[in-house]
């Protein structure tokens, strides 16, 4: 099954490769890497890395990061239908920090549970304020959509979904391969506002 | 000041850019990526990244991750070279992971405190047995070199790496920013055996 990660000018980079880590650990799961044209998309702060097109995305899991790109995107028709389109056909779609306001602005979440990144939160609740954000969630789930607060979150988070495909013990094996203390509990929040 | 992260075939993706993602909150840091003839390199896992060529290093902090390409490269004489001599002339340089037996084959490591990943780490000591490996650390430093044991712990020694310079306050900034629940005691390792 692939994993096909949506990237974009702007994007976080250890939103996408903190899961990634995680995910690849999975032997069925294959990692891909695409953007609206495909070609080459910059983090803005010297990362560059090759993408496929969106058109050619088989439906799997989707991990859509976030990043200060989001800000422009969640304006860009186009590509919101194109991810749109790639969620409703994916098995499960997971977003990182403000990778949600991307998936909110789709219509998918409207009436679901979903999280942010804390310093951005405003503005992904005004993007979509149909979604039932969650201020105190490492992270949220709703059927085939998860999503996760800020940038490291998003390592809580696939673990989590590696635990609800194939079991703690595969988690906290992939978590110790990693070396990565795993915030297990996905309503323990350290860093929500009391 | 420039990081310079030195890439190469077979890069684990989460050990620099863990450590990128704190240390770029600095603003006079710069993120430059670097391999040994430069172009694109990939981590055989569908990540495509472009870099820079070795030569074009300018000192400042040297950033080497690990994976499973570095089994190869400790036995690439010319590599080796171009490392030390970065490494020579760094302010600093830190090691994530089999990183460190990078460095460690460069001699410059010899008689100093030392860690790396633990899944590795008899291959690791068996690379330099002069190096004064600690297999408890969750991170390590001599002067101006760090090194940190597997994947995720980058991201501790980096957040360490930005107190020692910038003060505590300044990392647990970055870690907030983050939403990183940052293990701050290097000498706290919860992967050791015991």
């Amino acid at each position: 099954m692939d994993v096909s990660v949506i990237l974009f000018e702007g994007f976080t980079s250890l939103d996408f490769i903190g899961p990634v880590e995680a995910l690849q650990r999975i032997p069925e799961y294959s990692i891909r890497y695409f953007s609206p044209e495909g070609g080459a998309v910059s983090n803005g702060k010297g990362l560059n890395l090759a993408t496929e097109p969106m058109a050619d995305i088989r439906p799997g899991i989707l991990l859509v990061p976030g990043g200060f790109g989001t800000r422009k995107l969640v304006n860009d028709g186009a590509f919101i239908s194109a991810l749109r389109k790639a969620a409703e056909e994916s098995a499960y779609c997971l977003t990182v920090c403000t990778g949600s306001a991307l998936l909110a602005k789709t219509g998918l979440l409207d009436g679901l549970a979903a999280t942010s990144n804390k310093r951005a939160f405003d503005w992904v609740v005004s993007v979509n304020p149909r979604v039932r954000w969650q201020r105190r969630a490492r992270w949220a789930k709703n059927g085939k959509y998860y999503s996760s607060s800020g940038v490291s979150a998003g390592i809580d988070m696939a673990l989590g979904f590696i635990s609800d495909r194939f079991g703690e013990a595969k988690a906290r094996e992939a978590a110790g391969a990693m070396e990565y203390v795993w915030n297990s509990d996905p309503g323990k929040d350290p860093f929500a506002a009391d």
